[in-house]
């Protein structure tokens, strides 16, 4: 582990959700792909605009709404630079990755010839596999899933393959997969959609708390990814979507702030990012968000980054010692979780029986049952996803338990 | 006034943002109809659930996960209970009023055939006229606007012999208007509405605060509103639907939650509400909603909407005391907010001039463009909607002020 191991113990304390008791056993929260925790300041941020600043935004010409404003745009303006936005026009607060993603979808319709095809890959979380699905069956477009390789990694070939016969309008592609974690290579991704004329929409939720996610760096068209996911809200998101897009794109909600003029022959509308959001937007969600990216910008955002790589692969190498544990995939790089089934145990059962030691993992479907149904041929598996407040002890503490609850399983059977 | 007179000091209390001076000024916080403040209760159950409990719901097996769903579970009941819904299951969580009004627009959009009427108000909100105006232009169906009395209000007469001629298959209508404060008879709309078999959608942003919102009394199909405007946060939002046509609707939005069996060939959905309800809710805004219907209903629900009744009818006789001032509509009913034009005075230099001396009002279209545009003639006007921690001190402050700033800019022309 790096030297960010010794500062682990004072950010737990930023963190007071951490330090209590399930039952007599301290809690381990590994459960992160699906929540991260906020930390004081976030909370503290949220807390102070709510007691001094609170007030609508963009249409109030007074102190209170001046203020609010001016610290919404701002937290736009921390969102472009985190992930290296051009302009701070190109990002649009959502209310998480799964409204971006359907925003897009929404406003792809107009785009979508019936001999299109949009390309989704066999990892994606249901979040960025049903909206295309659904679009294409609205507009006859063909729905492709392009495969794995048998490591759990995209199929690069068989993407090339795709964009080569096909006509492919949009590829939509996970950074990092929820359930095995691989990391995808964008940048490679981008240039082979873009040489074949085909934009690229990148699912950021699993990867924007721990990859260096910049989107002109992976030169994708859209980005999305959810407060929640990285110590901020819920309720909030970002869409980033390149400047020249998004003005092509039509409004696919209506209402306040959005609109330009109004009459009942016709409405005009504004321009990005505003055109995206309709009605009073979650402006303290936002301003939390920022002050969650300060918090991560603070703390160190390439070391959060190595130490969440370390202690999975930790995590990984612990669990294989584990009798009958079978982790799903081997991908080139895994980032922030891995899932897996043991032989002869549901994970249903296993995660009670974890819980009651002061375990939190997530056992399920993982919103990805094309990946587990028709990839690995599961039904459900068991996720552990750390994030860079837990600790190596914590690891440790959780994959004896593992152990000793999948052999006392096993043995009951 | 009534005894509620006495306890506003004290309810001020809860208030902390109130305390404060813009300026040299004590905050004169008029600006209610945009964003109500936030009380202590409520942000402290927010900040409690963030610090003990917070997890991603209904996916997880362990505790924190359980314990968040069953608060946001329990904040649907909350919800359910506030405005005596049938069941659970007719409360779907959203961003907003906006956000809901544009779930309906969508999913209707199988529902309307181009012989088909969609009619609204000539009062009505941006957020509750453009959603429907675009659904006619991508349906064909016509977008019929319903116009008003000399007074202000709905014109039944009007209303009647559009349900009478055309074939109308949904009314839009305000319940309170955000602008002239009128409150739609919603009852008697519904009944000539479900009458011609058209449905009815309300807009309540701007009623679920201090009128009584039952829903089976009122007998709307749908019902809408935001959190923002209620004493909750920003990002969370309702919409009740009677349980038998959201059973009917398709989902509109598509992610984790809302899915029952997803395949590459096809995806099945869950019943209402979680069917509306794409990927993870934002949890933590129904849970601090829910704080604020407690605080509601522990305050007296009754005693703020009569409170809020007598002080803006306090503020409008003040007001039109004022020289050069006149006051939009004469509505049989008026809550919650009156809007005006000075004679030779811009609202803009208005609200800019109260803001130096401590007092928000809101100045602009008021995102009604149809109704100040066409109905009467004026570009923006002047908004003053006082809540239940007004005082009729502070109404007279900011009526005082707003007479000599007035008489000063008039005298400048």
């Amino acid at each position: 582990m790096n030297d960010f191991t010794n500062k682990v113990e004072t950010i737990r304390k930023d963190f007071p959700i951490l330090d209590q008791a399930i039952g007599k056993h301290p809690l381990i929260y590994l459960d992160n792909g699906a929540t991260t925790q906020m930390p004081t300041a976030v909370l503290d941020a949220l807390s102070a605009h709510y007691r001094t600043d609170n007030a609508n935004v963009h249409r109030g010409i007074h102190t209170l709404s001046e203020r609010s404003t001016a610290s919404f745009e701002q937290a736009r303006k921390t969102v472009q630079s985190f992930v290296n936005a051009m302009s701070s026009d190109e990002i649009v607060f959502t209310g998480g990755t799964t409204d971006s993603i359907n925003m897009v979808a929404r406003a792809w319709e107009d785009r979508v010839k019936p001999d299109a095809t949009i390309a989704v890959t066999a990892l994606e979380h249901h979040a960025n596999f049903v909206p295309w699905q659904q679009l294409c069956k609205r507009t006859g477009a063909r729905f492709e899933v392009i495969p794995l390789t048998p490591e759990g990694d995209v199929d690069l070939d068989a993407l090339g393959e795709v964009l080569h016969t096909q006509n492919v309008s949009l590829v939509a592609v996970a950074h990092v997969s929820n359930v095995l974690g691989c990391v995808s290579p964008i940048r490679t991704i981008a240039d082979m959609a873009h040489e074949h004329d085909a934009h690229l929409l990148v699912d950021a939720a699993q990867s924007i708390r721990h990859e260096n996610v910049d989107v002109q760096e992976l030169d994708c068209d859209f980005l999305c990814f959810s407060g929640h996911k990285m110590l901020g809200p819920t309720g909030i998101g970002v869409l980033y979507g390149k400047r020249d897009i998004l003005d092509e794109l039509s409004p696919v909600r209506f209402g306040g702030e959005m609109v330009d003029k109004v009459s009942t022959a016709e409405t005009t509308f504004e321009e990005p990012p505003l055109r995206f959001e309709a009605g009073t937007p979650n402006y303290s969600g936002a301003i939390a968000l920022a002050a969650a990216i300060d918090y991560i910008e603070s703390t160190g955002r390439a070391d959060i980054a190595a130490y969440e790589h370390e202690l999975t692969a930790y995590a990984e190498r612990a669990l294989e010692s584990v009798e009958g544990v079978r982790v799903l995939g081997k991908p080139a790089v895994r980032a922030g979780c891995l899932s897996f089934t043991v032989d002869d145990v549901h994970p249903f059962d296993l995660a009670t029986f974890m819980d009651k030691q002061g375990v939190a993992l997530r056992s399920g479907n993982q919103c990805a049952q094309p990946l587990l149904h028709e990839v690995y041929k599961v039904q459900n598996v068991t996720r552990l996803s750390p994030a860079f407040y837990n600790t190596t002890t914590e690891v440790d503490s959780c994959i004896d338990l593992l152990a000793r609850t999948v052999a006392m399983l096993r043995a009951a059977r």
